[in-house]
Parts: C-alpha cells; structure tokens; sequence
C-alpha cells in the first residue's frame, strides 16, 4: 500500500483502540472494580479480539507485545482517564466512542479477514477470524466483568455487520479486486453499516421460542 | 482403521456435534440471546472443547478450519432450528440429545486421549485432553452464558464418564491392545458409563463441608 | 543456579501451587460445585496462569505436561482435602494460605517475568506475562465460578506488587545484576510488599466515577 494509506490505517487502528479501551474503562468503572481491574479490563476489550485470533492462528509475535508501546499508551490512557472522568462522564464517552468504534468494527474485520486469507482459511473460517478480531476484544471484557456478551444479547447488528462486511472482502478478491481495495471497501462497508444501524435503531429479531 | 470403521466414526462425530450444537441453542434460547449470540454459544458448545485441546496440545489446523463444511452445517442447523424450533420444543431437544450426547462424550474422550498419547503425553495428562475434549464445549458455552459450568455443578457423572474411558483406553493400549481396538472399548465404556448413569439417575456425593 | 537454590526454587513452587490450588478449592466449595468442578476449579488456579503465559508466549510443553506428578499431585491434594476439610476449616485455609499465596506471587512474578526477558519480549511486555503468570490462575478460577475476578475487584494491592515487583526484575537486569540475583530480589520484593500490604490492610483508592 502507499505510504499515505498506510498512515490512514495506523491512525484509524489508534483511534479505535483508544474507543476499545475506553468501552473497558466504562464497564469496569461500573462494575466498580479496582485500578488494577480497570486496566486489565480495559486491555482485554483493547486487544482481547486481536490476541484470541492470533492464538487461533497461531501468529506471533502479538502487536502489542512487537510493539510495547501499545502497552505504555493503554497505560496512559487509564490513568488519565481515571484522574479525570467522573461519573457524569460516562454516558456521554459511551455516545462519544460509537462513531470510532464503528470505524473500528470496521477496520478490524477487514484486517482480521484479510490476515486469515493470507493465512490459506477458507472464505467462512476467514470472516469468522475478522469477526473475531473486531468483536471478542468486547465479549472477553463482558466475561471478565460476570456479565452476558453485550454482542450476544443486545439485539443490536454488531458482529452482523462484521459478518456482512467479511463476506464483502471475500467476494470482492475471489472476483479479482486488488487486496488494498477490497479491504477499504471492506472497511468502509462494515461501518457504514454499523452507522446505519444506530442511527436507525435496528434491531435484530428475538428468537420467539 | 477399515473403511466402514472410519464411516462410522465420521457418522457418530456428526451426530455428537449436532447434539452439542443444539445444547449451545437451548442454552443461548433460555438466556434470550439474539441471533448472533445464538450461533456464538451453538459454535462455541460444538467446536469449543477439541479447539481448547488443540490450543494446548499446539496443532493447527484446528478441524473446523479444516473443513470448512462443519461451518457452514452448523450455521445451518442454527438457521433451521431458529426457524423451527418453538419454546416447547426446548425441553423435548433437551432429553432428545442425551443419547446422542453420551456417544459424543464417548466418541471426543477416546479421540481425544489418543491424540493426546499419540503426541507423547503421559497418561494421566492424555486422559485430562481427552477429558478436556469432551466436556470443556459445554463448559465455555456456560461461561458465555455466564452460568456457573454444568459439567462442574450438577453433580452428574459427566466428565467423571469421560475419565474413567480416558484411563480404560490409556491402559488397554498399555496392555498391547490395538490402537484401534482401544479407541472403540473406550469410546464403548464411557457411552455406556454415562447411559447408565442417565438411566439410573446417580449422582456424585456433594462435599459436605 | 547451585544447587540448593534449584532445591529452595522448587520447594517453593511446590508451597505456592499447593497454595492456589486449595485457593481453587474453597472457592468451588463455596459454589457448592461437585468432586469433578473441585478438581477442575482447584487445577485451573494452581496451573492456569502459568499455562496462560505458555500459550501467550507459545511456549510448549506446560510444564504439567511434561511433568505429570504435578497432576498427580493436585488430584491426591483435592482427595485428602475433601475426606479431611470441613467447612470451618474453609476460613481457617484461607488464611493460613495467605503467607504461602504471597510467596507464590513472588516466585510467579518473577519466573514469569525472566521467562518473558529470555523470550526476548520488551520490559513492559515481560512483567505483564510475570503477572498474569501469578495472577490469572485466580482470575480463571473465579471466571469458572461465575464471579468478578476477586484480583480485579477487591481493591487489595495483589497484582500491584506482581507489577512492582517485576518491574524491579527487568530494572536490576538492565543495570547488569547476574540473572539469578535479580530473580531472587524480585522474589523477596514482591513476596514482602504483598505481606506487608496484607498485615497493614492497605487498599488501592477506588475510581470515584
């Protein structure tokens, strides 16, 4: 890719890792967990999705360990966040980070996706890898916090979106498109599907059993 | 292994993951998750437990990536059972998939130690990956579900099945009985241990503390 | 290493995983789990948070692999426990464990944190994986049982002198200390900031949100 895009890229994951974090940061304050249980948190929603397909993979090293200062920037973000969010705070960071968080769903499907085909996964294995990356960061968060994955229960279209717009990489290359350009259309339709869905309230149907 | 044998075993590996896919539904529908969620907890119940031992044993590919059919079967099953099923139905699938569930238990525990002994563990180690094989599917279906493990709790014979038939097959290949042999006595005992144990209604002693 | 430090390291290792395994232990008694939850519940706290780091750093076999007395070892201690222990001996373990625990902490830490070091994983990095070695037994222990992870929660410095204590660990290696001197002080920090925390009653500030 040209260097342009691939600054473009590197913002858009810093973005979406902070929106990430901070999703961690807010469940873990109301669950009224300690500092040490904040950051763990928090990291688990940052690079829970990333690290779970990458043992699934087998890939190593992970990025944050090939890049500690994800590590130093988790920390950093913790503690200031804690030194200056309030209660008050909260709800409105939750409205703030969906925008950055559906421009990470979307970036992290495409990756997640892209890095799976390159891996040799068929076109199912590999947007289920993409829908692993962008939505377990959340579910081990839930896990750790003892409640139900919010992505299994809230009814929301989340990792439907994911799934939506992984499927749209493996079309688009299976019919010969250029990887750099599958993966941006990739991106961009996985988010803008996500923006849709909040705007609009969807919702997906209960199983009426 | 003869031809037939391999079909069998493929015909009861089938049957046993369909069980354990309907016990991801049953417990995903009773917590009223929502179509993704659904298929998360069904995929996590059937393909959980040989994916952990695969983790911890180190092999890849795991075999739902394998063969990608057992993806798209299990999406499948979930879209014909939503579709289908209705809440009176729960109860019934649930005593429905006991037998089928025994001879999944049987059939993942003497898989599953053999892989284990194959890859040169020692024998109490391979019984605990036969064991893990078999039980831990259902176990992280209940830790998304946020419930306390079944397999852990209800005081069942269940993963103690699994031990027994784990330690038969570890000393009937120690014993010189054919790989294949051994695979089929274990896979009959434990079946047959959990069968009667259904049957009978046993139950394990509580620790009176 | 000499040897009698080789022998003091194991004797150690052998008190601090007796010690989080019966940690494992009350807790399952507590949820009312059966003998198969105990032994599970009591296996996962003693081994989880070293097989964890292990499968982080892709590090094979664990070492309950390749020796398997220690599986031997947990399974007669849950036997004797749950013919001998009765439920005012739950209080009591608890405490007299809390001496041990605070060694094992130590001793995690800092094998963990080295181990990360040899890895060639950056500071940071390292004595992250040196605490989830010490920590993340009891964090899996609690998942199982359906409760927020107590490290997480309950607000005593526990992970935090994992955290400082590795940090003293790469710090004294990076200023030249011989490897064996930097483990041993890292050990004996972490170890005596968790024992005095415990006899002062310290406790981390909560997030006022």
């Amino acid at each position: 890719m040209t260097e342009p895009i691939q600054h473009l890229q590197l913002a858009l994951e810093i973005i979406a890792t902070i929106s990430l974090a901070l999703s961690g940061l807010i469940s873990a304050a109301r669950k009224q967990l300690d500092p040490v249980g904040i950051c763990m948190v928090s990291g688990v929603a940052a690079f829970g999705g990333g690290t779970l397909r990458d043992i699934l993979l087998d890939r190593r090293p992970f990025f944050w360990i090939e890049n500690s200062y994800w590590l130093w920037a988790l920390l950093a973000l913790v503690v200031i966040a804690m030194l200056l969010m309030r209660s008050r705070h909260l709800q409105l960071t939750e409205r703030a980070i969906q925008l950055p968080d559906a421009l990470g769903l979307g970036l992290f499907t495409a990756l997640g996706t892209q890095i799976a085909l390159g891996d040799g996964l068929s076109g199912i294995a590999a947007v289920l890898m993409g829908v692993i990356s962008a939505v377990f960061g959340g579910v081990l968060r839930d896990v750790f916090c003892n409640e139900i994955p919010k992505a299994f229960s809230d009814h929301q279209p989340y990792a439907l979106c994911a799934l939506l717009g992984g499927s749209a990489l493996v079309l688009l290359q299976h019919l010969g498109l250029p990887d750099s350009l599958a993966l941006i259309a990739a991106f961009g339709l996985t988010s803008a599907l996500r923006i849709v869905t909040i705007l609009r309230g969807w919702r997906m149907p209960g199983w009426r059993v």
